[in-house]
This record gives C-alpha cells, sequence and structure tokens, in this order.
C-alpha cells in the first residue's frame, strides 16, 4: 500500500475515534450482534432447583472490540473479556451485563429509549419481563417460575435450549 | 403466554413498525452484520484473466429481514433474495447491491454519512477504492489490479480469500 493510502486509513480511524458513537447507532449494533439471554442453570439450593439467569452480551472479534468499549461507557456498566480465553482460535472479546441492578437501572432504560427494530425486540421484552418476575422474588415460586419458562419458550432460539420445559416444570 | 402478555408483544411490534428505522441505526447494525465485498473471479475475457468483484450484502435471518428492507428502502437500491435458496437449514435472507452506479451514487454516499466505527471501516475504504479504480478501467490494468489486490490483501479476513496474490498477480 503507498504512503497516501496509509495516510487515508490513518485519518479515518482518527476521525472515528474521536467522535461520538451515537446511541442510535449503538442500538443498531446491538441489534445485530447483542444477546439478551435469559436461561436457567440447575441449583439445589433454591426452592425449585433452578435459578434463572439473566444477561447481556455483545460480542466481536478485535476489530469491534472499540464499539463494546463505546458501549460500556455509555452505559456505564458491565465489563469486557475474551470470550473463549482457553481457545487458541476463537479471540472475540464479550462485553458482559448481568448485575441486576446494572440490568435494571442502566441497560434496560437505554433499550426502552432505543428499541430494538428486528425480532429482537421480542427478545428484550422477555427478558425484561423476566428480570420483573425475579425482583419481585416470584421465581422462587413455581407461577413466576412457569411464567419465565413459558416466555423464553416462546422465543425463537428453541434450538439453543438447554433444558426442555419438561425439564424445567416437573422437577 | 397470558393475552395481556399476547397485548405487549402486539403493541411493542406496532410501535417498531410504524417508527422509521434512523439511518444511525441502520449505520450501527451494518456495521455489525454488512459486508463490503471486494473479491476476484476468473474472466478469460478480461486482458488480465481476472474480474473484480465489488458487492455489499447484509445477511439476517426471518427476524431481522424487516431491517434488511427497511435499509433497502432507505437508500433506494439493492434486491433481497434467500441466502441460500438450496439449503434446507439455512433460511436467511440477503439484501445485495451490486449495481456499481448504485454503489456510486447511494450507499457509498450513506456511509460517507454514517461511517463505520468499527475496523469494518477499514473494509469500506478498500471498498470506495477498489470502486474509484474500476470506473477509472484501470484494474484491467495491472498497475490498478495490482492496487486493488494490495488493498484486499491489507484487510484483515485473509482466511476468505480464495486466491492467493500470486495467484493474482502472476498470471
Amino acid at each position: 500500500m503507498k504512503s497516501s493510502e496509509n495516510a487515508v486509513y490513518a485519518d479515518n480511524q482518527q476521525v472515528s475515534r474521536k467522535r461520538r458513537i451515537s446511541d442510535e447507532y449503538l442500538a443498531g449494533f446491538v441489534d445485530g450482534e447483542g444477546c439478551f439471554y435469559v436461561g436457567f442453570g440447575k441449583r439445589k439450593d433454591l426452592p425449585l432447583g433452578w435459578q434463572v439467569i439473566t444477561e447481556f452480551h455483545l460480542s466481536q472479534n478485535l476489530r469491534g472490540r472499540n464499539i463494546l468499549e463505546a458501549f460500556k461507557d455509555r452505559i456505564g456498566c458491565g465489563y469486557i473479556k475474551p470470550n473463549h480465553p482457553n481457545s487458541p482460535r476463537d479471540k472475540t472479546w464479550v462485553l458482559i451485563v448481568k448485575d441486576r441492578r446494572d440490568l435494571r437501572e442502566k441497560l434496560i432504560p437505554f433499550f426502552k429509549r432505543h428499541p430494538m427494530r428486528s425480532g429482537k425486540h421480542d427478545d428484550f421484552i422477555v427478558f425484561t419481563k423476566a428480570l420483573e418476575i425475579i425482583e419481585s422474588g416470584n421465581h422462587l415460586k413455581r407461577d413466576g417460575l412457569e411464567a419465565i419458562v413459558e416466555l423464553v419458550f416462546k422465543t425463537s432460539k428453541t434450538n439453543l435450549k438447554k433444558y426442555s420445559k419438561q425439564d424445567l416444570l416437573n422437577s
């Protein structure tokens, strides 16, 4: 590459770095790449034997790491870590927000102001409803857990679910 | 799911469908999911035996198809088709823009106004430079082809390249 071309790269990176990334841009980025995850984990010490996991994550390779940082700064919470630290091939990074107060007070309000526009909006709704149930403590009761399970199984990524509805509700 | 929850879904979908999706949102979405592709194809009838392919694409599953449509409407060009029509498993859709005039007059100006903020910005620069060389006709001469090859191989997705630098420059 000629030096003039390198200069163009450098100039563009400068512009790219200096200007604030808009909220709408970040929201669009998350619509493509983010995940509002609601899942379940076995926990013998809990009344129904199940823990409900709520976690926002956004993964990127090194080229997109700056977007993770920009979004983390914008919402003022979460942390960034290697996605699969033990994999020699997977060099991606992930921004994770799982602290429930951060989710409630920082992440969710952001996406209420800048809603998801694809079908990912459904995931966001399930996410917020699951969180509400958890915060009320009802996920520890059969009705509440059932409501969360129904919500989660209503979304489309059935193939990604580790446990079946039966596993979760008949134990 | 209870009927009140269905109502929330419906309401949210209404809001989601009615409001225009902002340019910045679309740009952020493309930063995550879009591709500014510059590649090469063998073409015996061309002076150097190589055709330079420039194509923008943006893929989504059914849940994100509305974003493809919104972006197509916004830039006023391109077409949407099943990504892999013969695959029983891959049900994704893709928005493609390859008409060079559309790229030059519609797509590129959009991303000059709303630049990519991740490393994808480099792909965009390579894409616009390759197009400039093609439009000048210089890609049919060794110097021009070489400049495009150098630009493309400078970007990071080396593993996705079908032909080696040697294939392209020594024929």
